[in-house]
């Protein structure tokens, strides 16, 4: 099920600059049941991340109106995709109305009831571009994420991790990085590249309320090695435990199952 | 006119990894009566960019029909996009076939007979990522393209120029930048980031075939100062002078003519 503009589609405008430039942003967020799963924090982030690049966020119900009626009663992913304008030639944006794209998808396998809570992972060779004026923003342009993931065929390896150009821990492909060393929540600040998901947001409110100091900064991949537990997240699987990275079995210290938990009792 | 993969549409499929992503590669191209200007350079220009993305490029004799159909007999731009298979989910490529995509529209008042051969540019405040692994290409992640074109709104100035995140001269939002300066023709080398265009690749060979020296390399804003005459140029308009960057006037020299006319003359 898909829509454009709040009108059932499966085709968009070959003109349009989502296409051109990948000029437009989008979620990805979990339905059940016709429930939206933290949706006032994807709304509150497409609102952001429109804002980072001069676009105007249609109303957030509006927004919610077009998901729901591509998830229906169903147990799936949502996809939200907002795009400048209409047709223009040129880089120059028009101050034309934003075109609305909703669209509903099984969940993936690792999203399902039962997937396993550990995970293998690697390091990926590709270094993200360090840009500021994109960092954090779930943006179209994701050829980094493609090449990325295109380095690894073996199923038995769910997530790549990046470092930015000058080496610093970034983030999986599609998910963020968490670690706990000394009882200390560690992510990498996103302050140069990557995605600030949803997940990640709230569970560094979810830290906030439970007293667990949390530390934002830039670190090497090396600081994982001396971690007690490596976490990854999104908004479709939750917390996850990276339980290898490349050939290196790494600890287990029961963060996981609590920040899990914690994310998902975290108030929107 | 548009067609996708050799038939007439006006619409692409939803999850066309283009729109998602921006996994694919484009071209825009000047087509005369039929005749499409520069078409083994751009063809050559496909086959290397879809190579850095793992995209497998179709035949140019097919792209070449394309290209054809939706010109017809025109005078107009072409705009070629290839995106990486059909519809998937997540990152990871698929092996699937490339979406041929070809559209036609009329040609800006830049590339149109008559257009001024000086132009005023700026110097652009945003910065460019450096990627190598995407440096040259001309893919659909053109989201810094949009933001530094967005700096300004006055008609009267033509074009931003656009340096990396170290400071060093890129070229500009649509087009490359070159310089003279003492008899040597200067232009960056697009190791970093920046899109490789047709018009640069044969002015560097007809620089050659003239027996002009050419010095690739990565300079400041500054270097502009200095130059006997700057320009720019793209496989639309060809060579135009930048007679004023931002607030200062810049020398003529006579080598916008000289080098427009080699540019055409230079064999494909």
């Amino acid at each position: 099920m898909k829509r454009v503009n709040g009108q059932p589609a499966e085709h968009l405008d070959l003109s349009n600059r989502g296409l051109a430039y990948g000029d437009g942003v989008f979620r990805t967020l979990r339905a059940t049941a016709g429930r939206l799963l933290w949706w006032s924090d994807h709304a509150a982030r497409l609102a952001a991340d429109c804002a980072a690049l001069g676009l105007a966020c249609p109303d957030a119900d509006l927004l919610r109106a077009d998901a729901c009626a591509v998830a229906g009663n169903a147990d799936c992913v949502v996809k939200l995709i907002l795009t400048r304008g209409g047709a223009t030639r040129g880089y120059a944006p028009a101050d034309g109305a934003v075109t609305r794209i909703a669209m509903a998808a099984p969940l993936p396998p690792h999203a399902q009831a039962g997937a396993l809570p550990d995970v293998r992972v690697r390091l990926c060779d590709l270094r993200l571009g360090r840009q500021p004026r994109l960092a954090g923003v779930k943006h179209l342009n994701r050829l980094e994420n493609v090449l990325a993931r295109a380095e690894w065929q073996d199923p038995a390896i769910f997530e790549g991790l990046l470092c930015d150009a000058s080496g610093w821990l970034v983030g999986g492909t599609m998910s963020n990085l968490f670690w706990v060393t000394q009882g200390i929540l560690h992510t990498p600040e996103l302050d140069q590249c990557g995605v600030a998901g949803v997940a990640r947001a709230r569970l560094l409110r979810a830290a906030d309320r439970l007293g667990i100091p949390v530390r934002l900064g830039h670190w090497p991949p090396e600081a994982l090695q001396a971690a007690d537990e490596v976490l990854i997240c999104n908004s479709l699987m939750g917390v996850r435990r990276v339980a290898m990275l490349d050939a290196t079995p790494l600890p287990q210290a029961g963060w996981r199952a609590r920040l899990d938990e914690a994310l998902h009792e975290t108030p929107d």
